[in-house]
């Protein structure tokens, strides 16, 4: 076991699979002070992972902990063979489903003790080592999928790794699991791959009139689709499940906008009611979601300063920051309202916010939380 | 008519509704040298709309232009009664629905020669004068849609106020233009408050794995249900036909899982390729979107430098450059690999781009398109 930064001792860890999660773990790892081993079947892909700094190409003889980051579809075979592979290691996955996973592996008869599922929610549209980033997983949700024969010291091994890398861990059931990334991830991007494709055969004037909102939509658009096949196909009775009660409310708007024709003629006091109920749902939905700053992520404490806008002025902002010896974690400019100045977002991490607040404060800046 | 300082001249604008679209059109006008005066049922709406700097709150002997900035539902009423007002002016409205206005107030009677519909496809899920920015228009589509009896000098007129605010003029008919924000906004603003109604009922555990994908996907889920259920209920047809086609799309999908069960047993080729090709249908239409820089505005240029990721760094950069007298319009951090690097995006008038690669490359930042 090696030191982290932080004190507490991480496993020695190797990883099966440098795509974008495994290079990502590897980089975030080695930076945390672990001893990291990676391979892939690419030679090349893991050659690179090991130039980004995601630890050295070796089959070690004993790791303490196996993290197989490989696409869903192979994701079981992998674990059982790192089971035999290593025999006093613990082992974890990263899939994205975690029911089909577990019950791939019971059906292989192997003794899963030493496994414990995992999923770290992090990920971007672009995959492979290439776009690989060393803080992919800082303030992300981090996913244990204990079993009932599961040693608790693969659970606590994992767990480890996954708080030196920044994410909040989170326990839940193979099938609780399932069903959550059902709503929170594998619906949405259905949605956004529909709404995407109805794009494809817009005009050039008509695509033209795209703006933010159709944009965030259909970000996740960009996704790849034989990596999301499998996850979908993964989890397919739990997608299902949420994709029916859209369908059935999509089938209720549709109607609606039926019933009201071509809006000159008829009341439609119902079919209006329809659509406003169905934003006002979307409302209540979208108001649970954490944290108030979109993606940024949840550990950093934003602090909003005033700047007028005129050049030299942002850069005597972060002068000031710079000389309380703060670092920036983000930083986002918006205009105001027409009159001269605009705001910074500056994220911090939550221990210097009150420092900032105080230094900015004294320097005659108008901050705000 | 006033000089504005791009040198055009602009015609003296009364403002009826003084809303998110209307105080920011006001400000934005005001901004550009132009002559301009509001009003709104609501004396406290209009009161703040003045003091935001949109114009004086009077009512104007013979405006040039008169601009109704109004939910949809009123629309017609109000550019019936401006036409009858004054009735030297030319007359626009902003709705977001076109067909249904025109047809409305055809239905009316009344002379439409110097009326012009226009519709300028800015918003923020906030609304009112208090969430009112003079940028808003900046970068963002305008679109005419003169009829077959349109003034020229009318949409001339409105040409002039959004070349003004920084608006890139489209011209289509009306329903042409129903039609692409049917694709390009209203589906997806459905799409995305169906998707965000599935979180409603969540746990806390399932909420809590919420990430950056379903927040950008229902980031417009927090829209107004009140002017929602006008704009779909006032371009129903249109919207209909788009629905219609990704419910059909859904459909499949739904019946592909079905075909799946639970991923163990059947092997589902044709379910498979049901997702596979949904996704890559996404792929093609979300690629289909103007513009790489996301909901940055497209008139800005994106200038990428490496820098250090230390305290003062930043502020060395932003230093550099205020001292090259440059603005910064925007900026973004984002952290890098996991190498002690973060790459800054600053974002700067194109005619500014040039000089700013020369000035920081000339003090050793290392700079990418």
């Amino acid at each position: 076991m090696s030191e982290s930064s932080g004190g507490a001792t991480l496993p020695s860890v190797h990883i099966v699979g440098t795509g974008l999660i495994g290079a990502s773990l590897g980089i975030a790892l080695t930076r945390a002070g672990a001893s990291v081993t990676v391979e892939d079947q690419s030679i090349t892909a893991a050659s690179l992972a090991r130039d980004l700094g995601a630890g050295s190409v070796n089959e070690p003889i004993a790791p303490e902990l196996v993290v197989v980051a490989a696409p869903p579809d192979v994701t079981p075979m992998l674990v059982a063979q790192a089971l035999d592979r290593w025999s006093g290691a613990f082992i974890t996955d990263v899939a994205s489903v975690k029911g089909v996973v577990l019950a791939d592996l019971q059906r292989l008869g192997v003794d899963l003790g030493r496994y414990v599922g995992s999923h770290p929610m992090a990920g971007r549209e672009r995959s492979g080592a290439i776009a690989a980033r060393g803080d992919l997983f800082e303030g992300r949700a981090w996913v244990l999928c204990p079993h009932d024969g599961s040693d608790p010291r693969a659970t606590a091994a994992v767990r480890a790794i996954a708080d030196a890398v920044g994410a909040a861990v989170t326990t839940l059931g193979a099938a609780e699991h399932d069903a959550a990334v059902a709503a929170v991830s594998h619906v949405p991007q259905v949605a956004a791959s529909l709404v995407a494709a109805r794009l494809e055969d817009l005009t050039e004037a008509a695509i033209g009139l795209a703006g933010p909102g159709v944009r965030d939509v259909t970000r996740i658009a960009a996704s790849d689709p034989g990596l999301w096949t499998q996850i979908l196909s993964g989890n397919a009775p739990a997608v299902r499940t949420v994709l029916a009660d859209v369908a059935a409310d999509l089938a209720e708007v549709v109607t609606a906008l039926d019933d009201l024709g071509d809006g000159l003629d008829r009341d439609a006091p119902g079919a209006r009611a329809v659509l406003a109920r169905t934003i006002a749902a979307g409302n209540l939905g979208r108001a649970r979601i954490p944290g108030k700053h979109g993606s940024a992520p949840t550990q950093y404490a934003v602090v909003s300063v005033l700047v007028p806008d005129e050049p030299g002025q942002l850069a005597r902002l972060l002068n000031d920051i710079g000389e309380a010896d703060i670092n920036i974690e983000d930083l986002r400019l918006e205009h105001g309202l027409g009159i001269p100045f605009g705001v910074a977002d500056v994220a911090v991490l939550p221990a210097a916010q009150l420092r900032l607040e105080e230094e900015l404060s004294t320097r005659g800046w108008q901050v705000h939380d």
